[in-house]
């Protein structure tokens, strides 16, 4: 039948746009779907095609959410006093593996860049202080990458929140220089946020 | 939302199946196809969904088909006089990318082994036997990778048509001893089938 072929090519081709898929590995992954395509193919798209549908930011978090709040800010069980602001939901499910942060978190989606002129604004830096000011904050937990980037975006939340009197504390020990926190392993992770220290 | 994460974990399971993705690349993959969700992942779903509706065994040859004779049996360009004779699919892509083998195919989906009582039937060598009698076929390629079930399969093959009369040959130069046909480039298949001898 014509353009079968085309339309496994466009089907690998879409695969070898995820992060660690080349041609080769696509064009691999393609065919095992296709050799078992009722137990893994068919569940596959069903389960993307339901995510893609129903996937948003947590419009109070900025968490991935399946519709309305996060399941972490809809969870009475974490503790309101303390946000953990994050660069991206890839660094927040780092964090969750750690299982040692009970509270909630603010994704900013990004680091302050004079470069790509990424401002606060962009981050959601003034919702963060509106959200330190009306949860009652007790603690800001800046848990972001040890590059300049990072670091510099660290010190610009800590001066942004000095007036709310809110304690505002870094990751400590366990990050490495230039390390990129979703690359830690768990107990690093544990470690560094028991050594926090203030900014 | 209640159960969000968990869906979003079962992608992850799922999309850590394929060949090439671990859970931590997997993990990468679902968050990049959540920020891209509609300029990859919603068409990945769909072109998913679509090939797994559709994706069967070519009944000629069994190659993948998205309904009725796959492209290459429904060529009538496609000389019927030779046929290649090839372990899977993966090997299949492998010759059409070497754009030498300008014939049809015969997939086996497997090797004699008599481990895994894999035997003549399953491989489908009476239909192949059958196919070189009613098509007048000239010449069978054995293309197997070189590896003792590969070098098994094609005397079996070659044994098993020495009636017909029909030649056998196999490829030769640059197949590496134990190497994999998916894994070499395609001027190396080219050089291999021009350099084919008679088994
Ligand atoms: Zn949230
Ligand atoms: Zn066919």
């Amino acid at each position: 039948m014509a353009g079968a072929q085309d339309e496994i090519e466009a089907l690998i081709a879409l695969m070898a746009r995820l992060p660690g898929l080349g041609p080769r590995s696509a064009r691999r992954a393609v065919l095992q779907l296709i050799r078992r395509r009722t137990q893994l193919m068919e569940p596959l798209a069903r389960a993307m095609a339901h995510v893609a549908e129903t996937a948003q930011d947590c419009p109070m978090c900025g968490n991935i959410s399946l519709g309305g709040l996060c399941e972490i800010c809809a969870d009475p069980a974490r503790a309101t006093g303390e946000i953990c602001v994050v660069e991206d939901v890839a660094d927040l499910w780092a964090m969750e593996r750690g299982h040692a942060f009970k509270g909630r978190y603010h994704v900013l989606g990004g680091l302050l860049s004079a470069l790509d002129a990424v401002g606060p604004e962009e981050l959601g830096i003034p919702r963060l202080i509106e959200r330190v000011r009306t949860e009652a904050t007790r603690e800001v937990i800046v848990a972001l990458n040890a590059t300049v980037e990072g670091q510099t975006t660290a010190h610009y939340i800590a001066e942004a929140l000095e007036e709310s009197g809110t304690a505002v504390t870094g990751l400590a020990q366990g990050v490495p220089i230039g390390g990129e926190l979703d690359y830690l392993d768990d107990g690093t992770i544990q470690a560094a946020l028991r050594a926090r220290h203030s900014l």
